[in-house]
């Protein structure tokens, strides 16, 4: 157990913001309820705050460890003293998502309007959505510059931060994500929705207090997990290793490593998720496109103030090199202070979750 | 239409086999029927013979048209006068796979012991079984030499015959193959069938004259067209263009033509292919391991006395192509006669149905 956090327990808060959000759809949302949890102190100017932004299934539990976990939060190799988000010096922010499932306003939580869980009558979002809710909760902390760091859909947050509040965003620091889902991407996302809303237990949304669609749910996370590893890191995990036997069975249950951990992963995923979350969630990610809303990338980065740090790994073939490469490229021919740093690593995209070491050093050095 | 079959339409023939098959699992099946095609004619000597091999969702009608059809088989700007399998020479035969659903014996089929289809009690079979059954048909059409050819599990299964029966295979054309699938290949293919295994008509297999399992199946199907395209191939087709309209609707309906291209292309499956032969053939190929079977791929093809072309896509990311060169390898290892072509290709694994002209050129030098 990390021994910075052992006597002292971090809790999430809650804040209901007192602000009308308009969304991109063309509703609004009022009353919205944020998730957060804050690690370190903010100082008397309130310019030492870091945003920390979480991925497409991750949650406002970034660091530390709950009362009774066996686990730290999801980025902790990242946050706390001396790490490369150093709570010694940051006051470290994280909060769960709009449309989330983990504290914040989303589809499972209840329309005071009806009494009963918004399920499918929740507004779809989108990233923009999503970041107007996060400003809202850094004006009620009184911050007033901020950096913004994000992996994944996170880094798609923090893009829409560094445009949208240039006023605010001092650093930016974009890991593994992309300015705009491929269509390869926003194909996997509709297999994965496919899978949720074919469902018997889907019941077009309204499964909240009854059987939840489980199934849908783990193969939209197993379809997921394929794509966070790189074939080579699948290869060196399992390569065409037999399940707890030297032989086959010759049937269709688990005969395959590779089988029992996506079954593994889907299990696990859906005693923590829900569902509707993921349809919005990703259908917000399917919508994000910068160049398409700014006519063009280097127009959406003229907007920004922000330094930035672009990091990607060799082996993610989700949001691949060549994606990071075209920000960097654009952020340069707009004359933004620009570094950049292809990690090399087998991990593929969950690399941003792992390869802690390299991205610690040069976070570090940027944060300077 | 091709004028080569305007006069004279294809039909396919079906032959029951009175050879009793032992297959990998240990079960047996006995009065197989096989459902086939030939195109040209047969010399006296037998010799003439090509054996093409289908693919995961394939079938026995590889070229010209049946009475009514609008749409040629599904290798036909291969197979015919002057093209790169040449009828004016060869004798051209392609069968439906066991296991199949396309007129050769498979879990639709009826079990004469119940009386009713066969389902999940059908034997659980491998690539080698598959390829046993070819071979009766083979020699019950008095064929004595053969040349074989295939992509992707057809290359597997084009692989199996090479080394099995070495005194009857001259020449292998192996085309966007692997000599085993890799940890990720076998990850899609658990994804696929738990789609199906998952939906609410599937019914253990017995949904035969009920509803069938068509959304798991459409989800398997979908799946498999993601790995099937090159990500530039997606890119260059669909990018994030709307399907029909100039704006988003915010909904979970389709927004993006790749939306719309992989529904199309999973509803257009679940009308031709049956859920329980996809969940066989799959893991036929999970199987296929020729390596591990037989010590080292030196060891294995140590047995062929086979000539081989091995023909891979620069931008086949399902079977890549380093599986080929990792065949290649071997081969040349064994002093076995082979020649390898990597074709610039951006279609992904589709390419071995779309690249006729350079797979032509090369395929007709070989079978010179």
């Amino acid at each position: 157990m990390n021994t910075e956090y052992e006597e002292k327990y971090i809790e999430t808060k809650y804040l209901t913001l007192d602000k009308k959000i308009e969304l991109d759809c063309g509703k609004s949302l009022e009353n919205i309820t944020v998730a957060y949890e804050t690690y370190g102190n903010l100082n008397e100017k309130g310019d030492n705050a870091i945003l920390v932004l979480h991925a497409l299934t991750g949650d406002a539990h970034a660091a530390g460890y709950h009362k009774g976990d066996k686990k730290p939060g999801w980025w902790d190799n990242m946050i706390g003293s001396g790490k490369a988000f150093d709570t010694d010096k940051y006051f470290v922010i994280c909060s769960n998502i709009l449309g989330g499932c983990k504290g914040t306003t989303g589809p499972c939580s209840i329309n005071s309007q009806t009494g009963k869980e918004w399920a499918l009558d929740f507004p779809i979002i989108t990233i923009e959505d999503t970041v107007k809710v996060q400003k809202a909760l850094i004006d009620a902390l009184n911050i007033k510059k901020i950096i913004v760091a994000g992996g994944s859909m996170g880094g798609m947050q923090a893009i829409e931060w560094s445009i949208s509040y240039p006023e605010y965003v001092k650093k930016t620091i974009l890991i593994a994500t992309a300015p705009r889902l491929s269509a390869q991407n926003i194909a996997f996302n509709a297999v994965a929705r496919n899978a949720i809303l074919s469902d018997k237990n889907f019941n077009n949304g309204n499964y909240y207090g009854k059987e939840s669609p489980e199934k849908g749910l783990a193969i939209a996370r197993m379809i997921g997990h394929i794509t966070y590893l790189s074939e080579d890191a699948m290869h060196n995990k399992f390569a065409r290793k037999l399940q707890n036997k030297s032989k086959l069975d010759f049937d269709f249950n688990v005969e395959f490593q590779v089988e029992s951990y996506l079954e593994h992963q889907g299990q696990i995923f859906v005693d923590r998720f829900d569902a509707n979350s993921y349809l919005y969630i990703s259908r917000a990610c399917d919508y994000f496109d910068i160049a398409q809303k700014n006519g063009s990338l280097e127009n959406a980065f003229s907007k920004t103030n922000s330094e930035f740090l672009v990091i990607c790994f060799s082996s993610d073939w989700l949001f691949p090199p060549s994606q990071s490469q075209e920000i960097v490229n654009a952020l340069m021919k707009t004359g933004k202070d620009v570094s950049f740093l292809q990690i090399e690593s087998p991990a593929g995209h969950d690399a941003f979750l792992l390869e802690f070491e390299a991205q610690t050093k040069v976070i570090k050095s940027f944060l300077i």
